[in-house]
C-alpha cells in the first residue's frame, strides 16, 4: 500500500500548495491511516511539502515506525496537541491547516498557546475526507469482499431467526461469524431489533426473545482489511400479514428506485429524492425519519451525506449505502439497505443478498 | 436505574448552582447515559434547575422516550448543535456551561452563533465525569461482574495458546466468549500480540502464527451492564528463559507495588511512582512507556488519570487499572493490568486471574 500512501499524501500537498499553507495537520485516525498506514488511535500528523512528521506517544511509536514507512516519528513530551504546538513553532510554520470539525474547543485553545504567534491556524477542513470519499480500483476490491462477507454473515444466521431465541444470541453469533470468516470486527455494534423494538432505528440487541409474528431487522457489518461494509435486511417470524406486506413493498421500492438513481453527476439530494417520493406516494413519508445513506469506506459514516437537499454530485470511486425504512410505532419497522459503488458507467452493488420480504 | 439518574441530576444542579450556571449542555453519550439511561449515540443534553431535555434526532426519539422517562424529548431541526443553540436562545438561557473537550471548533462556532447574543457559554469541564469517578454501590457491583467476566474468559482461552494459532483467532474467541457469558461486547478491541509484535503495547491481533519461546500480550474488557472491564495477562509459549523471568518478575513486583498504594487519600501521582520505583531499581524504567493505568467505568478510559505527577486523590468508589509494563524491542512486551476499586478501607482487585507468569 505504500505507493497509493505516497500518491495520496502529493496530492494533500498539491492541495497546501493552492491554499497557500505550509502543512495540514491530520488529527483524525481514519485520515492518518489513509495517508501513511498508522493504525494507531493517538497522534498528530503533520503533511507538508518536506515530508510528513507523525507525533505520537511512546504506546505507539515502535508500531509507527513499522506501519508507516517514509514518515518522520517523533515522541511527543506532554500532550499531543502541545507537542505539535512546539514542533511547528520550532520549524516556523506560518499557515497551518487544520480542521474544525476534527479539534475539541480544548485542544485548540492548548494548540494556540504552544504554536505561539509564529503560527496561524487556518481552517482547512474535509481535505483528507474528500480525498477518501474517490475509492481507487484496490480500496474498492477491498470494499467489495467486506461487502460479499457481510451479505454471507447476514445469509448464514437466517436459520437462528425464529421464536424464541435472544437478539443478544443472533447478534453474537453475527460478529463471531464475521470474525470467522476473516473480519477484524464489526464496523457498528451490530442492530437486531425485534417486533416494537423493530420502530427503533438504532435498538441495541437486548435479551428479548423473538416471538412470532414479529419483525426483525438486522443491521450489521464486518471490518475487513480496514475498509467496512453496511448491510440491512428485514425478516418476518412467520407468514406477514397484508399490512405488513404492503408496507414491506413500499420500502423495497423506495430503496430500489434510490439504488437505480445512482450514477456519477448526480446529486445526493437527488438520490434520496428517488426514495423519499416512492414513500410519499403510498403516504409513508412520515414514518421515514432518518436520511437515505451515507459514504462507506475507511469508516462506517464518511462523506458524502445522502440526504434531503444535499448539492453533492456524486463521482467515480464513491461508496454510498442505500437504506430508506420506515418505523411505525407499535407496529415495528423496516429497513432495507445495500452499499453500491459509483463507477463510470452507472454503478454496482456490493452486498448481494435477495431483497424481497424473507419469512422464517 | 431511575432513581439513581434522578440523584444524579440532582447533584448537577447543585453544581450549576455554585457555579451560578443556567444550565450544562452534556454533549458526550456516556454523560447523558449516566445521567437518563438513553443509550442512544447522537443528541445534546440540557440539565437546568428546571428540568432535562434531550434534543436528538428521529432515528433516536422513540428511544429516549422509552429509555428516559423524566426527561422531555425534543426532535432535532437541522444539526443538533443549532437545534440547542436556538432552544437556549428561546429559553432565554443566559450562562450555558460547556465542556470545551466535549466541543468541536466547528460545533461551537455553529452554535454560537444559532445561540446568539443572549447566551453566553461558560467553560465547565468535568462535572459529570467528576460524579462518574465515584461509583455507588449498583455500579461497584455491576463492574465486579464485568471484571470477572472478563477473568473468566482470558482463563478460559489459555488452552488455545500454542504455537500455529493465530493471534487473530484467539482474540475472535476471546470476543465470542465475553458475548456468550452475557457481555454487550468488548470494551475495546481486544489485544493479542506475540513475540516482536508484543513489544507494541497496542498491536492489534493480525493474522501471526504464534511460534514456541514467544511471549504473548492478551489484553481484553468486556461491557456488562453497559460498564467496562480491562485486564491483561502475558503469558509465554513454552519454558520462558531466564531474561523473559526476570523481566517478568520486576513487572509483577511493580504491578503489585502500585495495587498494593492504591487507597483513599493517595494521590494517583503515587500509586504511578509505586510501579515506576521497582522498575527504575531494577533498571527497567525506560521500558515502561506508558502511565500506569486509567480511570474505568461507562468508558474504558475515563477519570482519574494514573499517571507522573497526578496531584487527584483518590476517593472511595474509584475505579482504576494497574497496568505496568515493559517492552523491549525484539524481545517483546509484558503487561500485567487489573482493575481496582478504591474503598473505604483499603482496595478490592475485582479482577480475579492469577498473576504469576504463566507458561504454555
Amino acid at each position: 500500500m505504500s505507493e497509493a500512501h505516497i500518491r495520496r499524501r502529493r496530492e494533500v500537498v498539491l492541495e497546501l500548495k493552492r491554499r497557500d499553507l505550509d502543512c495540514l495537520l491530520v488529527t483524525h485516525p481514519a485520515n492518518w491511516f489513509y495517508l501513511t498506514g498508522f493504525t494507531g488511535e493517538a497522534g498528530v500528523l503533520v503533511v507538508s511539502k518536506d515530508g510528513s512528521t507523525l507525533i505520537t506517544d511512546g504506546r505507539f511509536t515502535a508500531q509507527a515506525k513499522e506501519e508507516a514507512p517514509g514518515i518522520h516519528v517523533e515522541l511527543q513530551k506532554g500532550t499531543v496537541v502541545v507537542s505539535a504546538g512546539e514542533w511547528l513553532k520550532r520549524r516556523r510554520m506560518r499557515r497551518v491547516g487544520f480542521d474544525p470539525g476534527q479539534w475539541t474547543v480544548a485542544q485548540w485553545k492548548a494548540w494556540r498557546k504552544a504554536s505561539g504567534s509564529v503560527c496561524r491556524g487556518i481552517e482547512a477542513p474535509g481535505i483528507v475526507e474528500r480525498l477518501r470519499t474517490r475509492k481507487d480500483a484496490q480500496e474498492l476490491a477491498v470494499m467489495r469482499k467486506a461487502a460479499i462477507l457481510a451479505g454471507e454473515v447476514l445469509e448464514g444466521v437466517l436459520h437462528l431467526v425464529r421464536p424464541g431465541i435472544r437478539e443478544s444470541e443472533i447478534a453474537g453469533e453475527i460478529e463471531y461469524q464475521m470474525k470467522k470468516r476473516g473480519a477484524s470486527g464489526p464496523s457498528f455494534e451490530t442492530i437486531v431489533a425485534s417486533g416494537k423494538r423493530a420502530a427503533l432505528p438504532h435498538g441495541r440487541p437486548t435479551a428479548k426473545r423473538l416471538r412470532k409474528n414479529e419483525l426483525v431487522v438486522l443491521d450489521l457489518g464486518a471490518i475487513l482489511g480496514n475498509y467496512c461494509s453496511d448491510i440491512t435486511r428485514t425478516v418476518h417470524v412467520g407468514r406477514a400479514s397484508r399490512r405488513i406486506r404492503t408496507l414491506y413493498g413500499a420500502v423495497q421500492k423506495a430503496q430500489e428506485a434510490a439504488v437505480a438513481a445512482v450514477k456519477a453527476g448526480v446529486t445526493c439530494g437527488d438520490v434520496d429524492a428517488a426514495a423519499r417520493d416512492v414513500l410519499k406516494k403510498e403516504g409513508l413519508d412520515a414514518y421515514f425519519v432518518h436520511s437515505t445513506g451515507h459514504g462507506l469506506g475507511l469508516e462506517v459514516h464518511e462523506e458524502p451525506r445522502v440526504a434531503r437537499g444535499q448539492a453533492i454530485r456524486l463521482e467515480p470511486g464513491n461508496v454510498i449505502t442505500i437504506e430508506p425504512g420506515v418505523y411505525v410505532e407499535g407496529v415495528g419497522g423496516i429497513r432495507i439497505e445495500d452499499d453500491v459503488a459509483v463507477r463510470f458507467h452507472g454503478s454496482e452493488i456490493l452486498t448481494r443478498v435477495r431483497r424481497d420480504l424473507i419469512e422464517l
